[in-house]
């Protein structure tokens, strides 16, 4: 049996963007059954931080082997099903490529714009700092838009590379960037997916009413 | 043969960071040959996009296949080489964990930090972003000195793990958040090793007087 851990609250901004949702996507598409087990933002147990080195979600157990970070948990995850990677093993080394270029290359840009604006909106210092951070995080992201091409999915069909690039996408999207960078055909592409909404219903549902 | 990109000149202040430098380290370590495909920074080759996806460094080639991201680049060459991983497939997974640690917890508030520090030290909006990065910085590399504890290297020996992190430390140091960390000695002993010393010079060797 497979656990993973979740808040049982976040802040209703964040709600839907939180990672565990990227390993509940994946365990989803390849069909493996899980359980959470909830961690309270703000009264972690003391002992947790032995198995997520910042105490934070998701990390991830199965038979004794526990793990953290969400791309090496979707890698993972991958590696047991071909509903998230290809057969050819050329084809899954490029689908790797990808899965580091979304939380590598991607997601940093993505994530400081994302902070700058639920967190720091009013602030002078983001008011300046934030045209750099769109313009940096438009660069990587039209990158992955001319890579893309006409082409359904990066790699393929549907990968763990396109779980995770999406679920980058999927904070970008906040800021508007994804349609800017002509994304948006794609991201909605990824997001249609059964395994997707289920994930998504999935986290909310954990979710109590307020901390 | 292996062959990867590398830049034929960089500013001074970057000269020993370039990330093409880690692939380095990974086949000095493992022991196998390259040879480097030098990219000019002002002027890169139309055709180089279809390989890197932002027309950037590192990129890899092996018998035809082409790979990008330092990340997937070093996992690709540590599943080739005992001298990267453990031979035990769940220390493998942690190994795994750990590197994906080095990229997307803690390099995303060190490279902001560099940024700051290198682009933007005299602007008055980067002066007051400066603390809440190294605030986040040091709470990311302070999770892995708890994580690494009295050990030498996070998971058993040397790994693409420790690679990895130490080439983010690299980085962290300039603003002195290594030795504040607690990861001064464990950051020497990843640089006190021969493959990372020949990996060093090589990158050094590439790079031409001026641009």
């Amino acid at each position: 049996m497979i656990t993973i851990t979740a808040y049982d609250w976040v802040p209703p901004i964040v709600q839907g963007l939180v990672r565990d949702f990227r390993v509940r996507w994946a365990l989803e598409e390849a069909g493996l059954p899980y359980r959470t087990e909830l961690i309270n933002l703000r009264n972690k147990p003391a002992d947790y931080v032995a198995w997520q080195p910042w105490s934070q979600v998701p990390a991830y157990e199965e038979h004794g082997l526990r793990l953290f970070e969400s791309g090496a948990i979707v890698l993972h995850i991958a590696s047991k099903s071909l509903a998230l990677a290809p057969a050819d093993p050329a084809a899954r080394e490029r689908m790797t490529c990808w899965l580091f270029a979304a939380l590598n290359s991607v997601e940093p840009p993505v994530q400081e714009l994302a902070l700058l604006d639920f967190q720091h909106a009013d602030k002078d210092w983001a008011k300046v700092r934030r045209p750099m951070v769109v313009e940096f995080a438009l660069r990587r992201l039209r990158g992955v838009a001319d890579a893309l091409g006409d082409r359904e999915f990066l790699e393929g069909d549907f990968t763990a590379a396109d779980l995770m690039m999406s679920s980058v996408l999927r904070i970008a999207q906040r800021a508007g960037l994804v349609e800017e960078a002509g994304l948006g055909d794609y991201h909605a592409r990824c997001e249609a997916r059964p395994a997707f909404q289920r994930a998504l219903a999935a986290q909310m549902a954990d979710f109590k009413d307020s901390p």
